[in-house]
């Protein structure tokens, strides 16, 4: 048997319970689902390698709060606190997915969360502030911004003037920038909401991003195997020739 | 200081009201988000010239109604009162919906409003007749909708003969002509429903049918800025390549 | 007066108790919805020939759980079992959307349905084992499968083989082959999922696969009838161009 660290040790254990909590639910309605969540998603595909458990939880909360499903959102709250996210980081995975999944979605992830953060005494110190100071852009991510405030709009500037005008100024030069999600976690979010809300359009430009942010191709693979599970086959199979495409064009 | 006209004041009353009632539950997840509302949200867009308070109400509550998100929908359905949308239009809001969104969509938009409605004291009085006198079609109404019944008839009627009679029988031909509700706010309600539900492919027929039914560029314009808040940006950045296109073709 | 068997009576008389539960609400917020339901949905369209009740009770239930609509699923829940649906079946169709339409709504259908075995005193014993003996794989069947397999491993091997792999093991050579709910159902489930959820490039495929399992060009076409008023308008309007498709591809 390979020894576990501590932290491994109780996120499966977290993991176990997580289970337990449907199980006798699952057991009255469908066997069957109770085997597949025990040997399958929580046996097998949370311990895949390629995607830490960390980072599983961080793309299935973000599937849960873009798909709206406040039902099953609490025990995955504390599965991702258990296997080491952050509460300032699930804080921001909130208001991220406020501006890219829609405000009622981040209002029903919010109401779950309260509870969650109360029962473990996540007080208010542990928040990310209102107004942080923001990230600095170096000069490539300047020039990277400048460039798609230009073609961005080109396009649109006519069509929705508003639309492209907080763009900038509330995604790109301040929610993108704040300090207390890694803009490698903001592009796991928001690819993980993109595929599981069936976003496929809005994909390339994000996976792309995600990459440039530090998501490799396995950990991008990995995130399509996670979601398959999460957000349903048809949701995965529709972005994969999306992924395909991007994966080739960068190996160029 | 502007002086504000008394059904402003109100609104905006009852505006800082909703922001209050979901503001210590942000605080305690995200005091991002609560800045984010206060500041931008119900600080900005909702004031933006362009769409009327009252229209940006039909506006959001299409979009939950569309996206199913019952939890955030009582505090839309007071506001939307508030801000000068009558119970009989909201009343046909929902049941345009039922067909243009699915009925279970629907089922829970009554489950909710049925609530505000018996605590503001709307009456049966105050409600659209089940079967009232429909709207009149004009003759160049008429050709249209005979022009559409033709077209549909001749792609799907051999597909599915009980979509095509169906779409004329129960919508074009009754719910389209119910009296209670404008038809340039039926058509705010469609394009709503459609851009914050993902269905881009039948956003031309019905962004065209809107600026036909009286809805102008620029308040299209604004139903894309509020929308990005309200049914996330993704969405929006989907319907912009096809609302650019509609407008340029009207523009020839 | 036409006669009806028992089961037919039972049936309505079901039908007429799902419109009567909500009939009240309706009536104080749209007594037109009321109308339309009465006269419409149950009045009509759950009695059109071409598909069968029992047929009708599955793809709602499908559309309802793809959806993600608790709201509305006990009382389809009891419709379905009303009509002929067996709580294994149900239980399957359960099981078989927790790939499809992603793992949180099943277990949203589980939280619902547990209740309603509850008080129908459906047991265990009436439910499909965990792993029960699989359906055999017929040469032709074989063929298809290896194809599938071959031409996705093709596609998609390299992007994300975790997908791959578990599409294979856990979908076709697993889930499709359990034996309580027959091939032609799950179909019908998987594509009235996808219709109601928007998936329509996942359609093609699956509606072939639904035809070559036995399910009849008008089945299919009253699937997307029936679908109009459970899914939505514009979602059966995005899908009619597609099913039209494979209809004229299949008459070649």
């Amino acid at each position: 048997m390979r020894r576990l660290g501590t932290a491994t040790a109780l996120l499966f254990l977290s993991m176990t319970l997580a289970t337990a909590a449907r199980a006798n639910d699952m057991q009255a309605v469908s066997p069957a689902l109770a085997k597949y969540a025990e040997r399958r998603v929580f046996g097998e595909v949370w311990k895949r390698p390629g995607l830490s458990p960390r980072d599983r939880s961080v793309v299935t909360l973000a599937a849960l709060i873009a798909r709206n499903q406040a039902g099953e959102m609490a025990q995955y709250v504390n599965l991702a606190l258990d296997s080491g996210v952050k509460p300032a980081e699930i804080s921001e995975v909130i208001t991220h997915l406020a501006f890219y999944s829609g405000w009622a979605n981040a209002m029903a992830a919010v109401a779950v969360t309260k509870d969650v953060f109360a029962k473990r005494k996540v007080g208010s110190d542990q928040l990310p502030a209102a107004s942080p100071k923001l990230l600095p852009m170096n000069e490539a991510a300047q020039a990277a911004e400048n460039e798609r405030e230009m073609r961005v709009g080109q396009q649109f500037g006519t069509v929705s003037p508003g639309v492209v005008q907080y763009t900038t100024d509330i995604l790109f030069r301040d929610l993108w920038l704040r300090p207390d999600l890694a803009p490698r976690d903001r592009s796991l979010v928001t690819v993980s909401a993109l595929i599981a809300s069936g976003q496929v359009a809005q994909v390339p430009y994000h996976l792309n991003r995600a990459m440039d942010n530090g998501l490799t191709q396995l950990q991008a693979s990995e995130v399509l195997t996670h979601l398959a599970f999460y957000a349903g086959w048809p949701n995965v199979f529709s972005a994969l020739p999306v992924a395909k495409e991007v994966f080739e064009r960068r190996a160029k």
